[in-house]
C-alpha cells in the first residue's frame, strides 16, 4: 500500500462534501496503522467539524503512532474549530501526508511547521494536482480573491439557443437540464442578465433532493427594468442580489429592498462583471454559475474572467440568419485574438453532448 | 472460427478500396477451405475486377469445395466485366455467405437465385448492418436514386464560422483542416455555394497522396455573377460544374463554358438542392461533400436532403451579435418542428472536436 493509495482514498472523502461546505475546502482524512486504515472522515459542512476530528476520533487510541492522509494543509490556526495540527500533534501521530499545502499565503505552511517543530513527520504534495483538482474553486478564491466563475450554454449543433422566433423549450434533453441542478448545486450563486428574467422569469432555484442552501440569486440590471412581478422578487425560495449602476430609479430600488432583494448600485454607468465579482467575493461567495444570456456570456469571456464553460450541444439544426447564439456582444475582430480553451471531458447528457472547456492558464 | 469472423475479414478488404471505387460498392470477398483462408480479393478500382474474382483467382485450385465469403450479393450479369454468380459456380465452390443483397431492385436477389439454381447452399445477412454502414453512400444512392450527402462545417465553441468582421483564418486547427481533405478524396463531388468561392477563391481539391480522380466541383450561383478569374475556373485541376438558373447571363455562360466549365441552367428562378442531386445522380455521381457556406447548408437541411453531417468544433470563443454562423436562412420557426439528429462519432482532430452525426430515419 502506497501513500499514494491512502490519499487517493482521502479524495474520495473529500469529495462527499461537495456542494455542502460552503465557502470552506473540500477535506478528506485517512488514519492508517500497520497498513490498515483505522480512521476515516471527511469534511461535510460548513462550520463543523473537521476531516482530521473525524478521522481521529473514527481511529481513536489506534491513532497513537499511525500516520495521517489529509488531502488539505490541516490548520493553525482557530477558526470555527480549534486547529488541527494541534489535535494530530496530541493524538500522538507520527507522520503527517499532505496532498497540497493552504492556498491561503496568510497561513500557508504554518500547519506543516507547526507539526514539524512537533518532531512528527511530514510529507507534501503526495496526488498534488488531484487534490487541486478536487478543490480548484476554493484554490481559485484564494489565490485571485475573486469567485470560480463557471459559464454554462445549451445550444444546437449550429450554436443556436433559440429558433429565430425566440422558441427555445426545448433545445436540450429532460437529463441535460437536470444535470444543470447539479452545477447549480455545487456553485454558492446563479448569476443572469436581467434579459432572462424578462424572458423567461424563471426560478433559479436547484430542484435537487438534498440541497441545504439554496444557492443566491444574482441578476445584473443596468437600469434597474427588472418586471416587479417576477417569481425571483417574491417567492422567498433563496436570497436574490441586484446588481445596476447610476441609472436605475430610487423608486424601483426601494420596492426591491423592501420585497427583501438586496441592491448593489455601482457607481458607474455599465456593469463591470469584475466588479461583480468583487463585490460578491466580499460577500463569501466563492462560486457562481452563470446562465446566460449571451450578452452576459460576452462580458465574463471579454474580460476573460471565466474558469469553465459547460455546453450541452443538442443533436438538432435550427437554422436562421438571425436566429440567436449564446454569446453575442461584439465577438472578438480577429482570429489571431480569440483565446483558446481546452477541452476537458466530452460525456453524453441523454442524447445530448455535455462539453466541459476551461481556459487555458498562460 | 465462425461466419461471422470471415466476413468481418471481407469487410476489412473491402474498406480498402474507399475512394476509389468511383460510384461501385465496396466489395470484400475472402474464400476459405478446411477453416483456411485460401484466397482475399477486394474491388478496388471502378471498372477493373470485382473482389470475387481476385478471391478465387488467388485460391487457385484451393476454390474448388471451397466456402467464398463476399460483403454484398455477387452479380448475375454483364456489366464491365463478367458477371461473378457464374464464375463462383464454374470455380466449383459449394457454399457462399453473403452479407447483403444487392440493394438495385432489378438485381436484387438474382445472383442468390442463380447460385441456388446450380445447387450450391447461399447463406445472406451475416454482418449485414456492418455491410450496410461500409456502403452507406451506395445503398443510399441505389435506394433512393440521389447521391449521399455529407455536409460539413467547422466552427468555434459558440457555433461561429468567422469574426464579425469575417475572418475565419483559422478556426479549427490544421488537424481539423487535413481531416477534411480525406473526406474531399471519398466523396464524388465536393459543393459550395458561389459565395464561397467569391470570399476565398479556393481550388477545392483533394491535396492528399493517392488521388486518382479529383472529385467534381459542384458550385450553386443563381444569378452567375462568379468572379471570371476564380481559380477553380482556370486551374484545370478538377471538373467544375456550375448551377444556375433563368436569371443568369448569356455571355457569362458562354465565357465559362469556353473555359472548360459545365454550366447547368435550371429552368426556374431559384435553385432547388434537389433538382441540382438529380442532375448530379444522372451524371454518375453518387455522393455530394457539401461544404458550405450557410445558405447552402441551409437548403439542404430544409429539405432534409443530407444524410450525414460532419462538424470540427474549436475550442474557441468567438462571440459576436452579428457573427456569421454554419446554419443560416430563415430556420426553423418552432423547437417541435426541428428534427432530431443523432450522434454517430465524436473524436478528436488535434485540438478540436470532430462531430459526426446523422438524421433520425423515419
Amino acid at each position: 500500500m502506497t501513500d499514494e493509495y491512502f490519499m487517493n482514498l482521502a479524495l474520495e472523502l473529500a469529495k462527499q462534501g461537495e456542494g455542502q461546505t460552503g465557502s470552506n475546502p473540500l477535506v478528506g482524512a485517512v488514519v492508517v496503522k500497520d497498513s490498515q486504515v483505522v480512521g476515516m472522515g471527511a469534511h461535510l459542512k460548513y462550520g463543523e467539524a473537521h476531516a482530521e476530528v473525524h478521522a481521529i476520533q473514527m481511529a481513536g487510541h489506534h491513532a497513537e503512532g499511525a500516520v495521517i492522509y489529509v488531502t488539505l494543509e490541516p490548520c493553525s490556526h482557530y477558526g470555527k474549530t480549534p486547529p488541527c495540527a494541534e489535535l494530530i500533534i496530541r493524538s500522538g501521530l507520527k507522520r503527517v501526508v499532505i496532498a497540497t499545502e493552504d492556498p491561503n499565503p496568510l497561513v500557508s505552511g504554518k500547519g506543516v511547521q507547526m507539526l514539524r517543530s512537533a518532531g512528527i513527520e511530514v510529507i507534501t504534495g503526495v496526488l498534488k494536482e488531484q487534490a487541486e483538482e478536487v478543490n480548484e474553486r476554493f484554490m481559485h478564491f484564494m489565490r485571485t480573491g475573486l469567485p470560480f466563475v463557471t459559464l454554462k450554454a445549451a445550444t444546437s449543433l449550429d450554436g443556436k439557443t433559440a429558433t429565430m422566433t425566440g422558441d427555445s423549450k426545448w433545445i436540450t434533453s429532460e437529463e441535460a437540464r437536470l444535470d444543470v441542478h447539479t452545477y447549480r448545486k455545487n456553485h454558492q450563486s446563479i448569476l443572469v442578465g436581467v434579459g432572462t428574467i424578462k424572458k423567461d422569469d424563471p426560478s433559479l432555484t436547484c430542484r435537487l433532493p438534498g440541497v441545504s442552501k439554496q444557492p443566491v440569486r444574482v441578476v445584473l440590471d443596468t437600469k434597474l427594468t427588472i418586471p416587479l412581478q417576477s417569481k425571483i422578487i417574491h417567492d422567498q425560495a433563496a436570497p436574490t442580489w441586484i446588481f445596476t449602476t447610476s441609472k436605475a430609479k430610487l423608486e424601483a430600488i426601494r420596492y426591491l429592498e423592501n420585497h427583501g432583494v438586496t441592491v448593489t448600485v455601482l457607481e458607474t454607468e455599465t456593469i463591470s462583471v469584475r466588479e461583480v465579482l468583487q463585490q460578491l467575493a466580499k460577500n463569501k461567495i466563492t462560486s457562481v454559475f452563470v446562465e446566460g444570456g449571451s450578452t452576459v456570456h460576452a462580458s465574463f469571456i471579454n474580460e476573460e474572467l471565466y474558469q469553465q464553460l459547460i455546453i450541452y450541444l443538442a443533436p438538432k439544426l435550427i437554422g436562421g440568419l438571425h436566429s440567436p447564439t449564446a454569446v453575442s456582444g461584439e465577438g472578438f475582430q480577429l482570429m489571431k485574438d480569440v483565446p483558446l480553451l481546452q477541452f476537458s471531458t466530452i460525456t453524453k447528457a441523454g442524447p445530448d453532448l455535455k462539453i466541459i472547456a476551461k481556459p487555458i492558464e498562460e
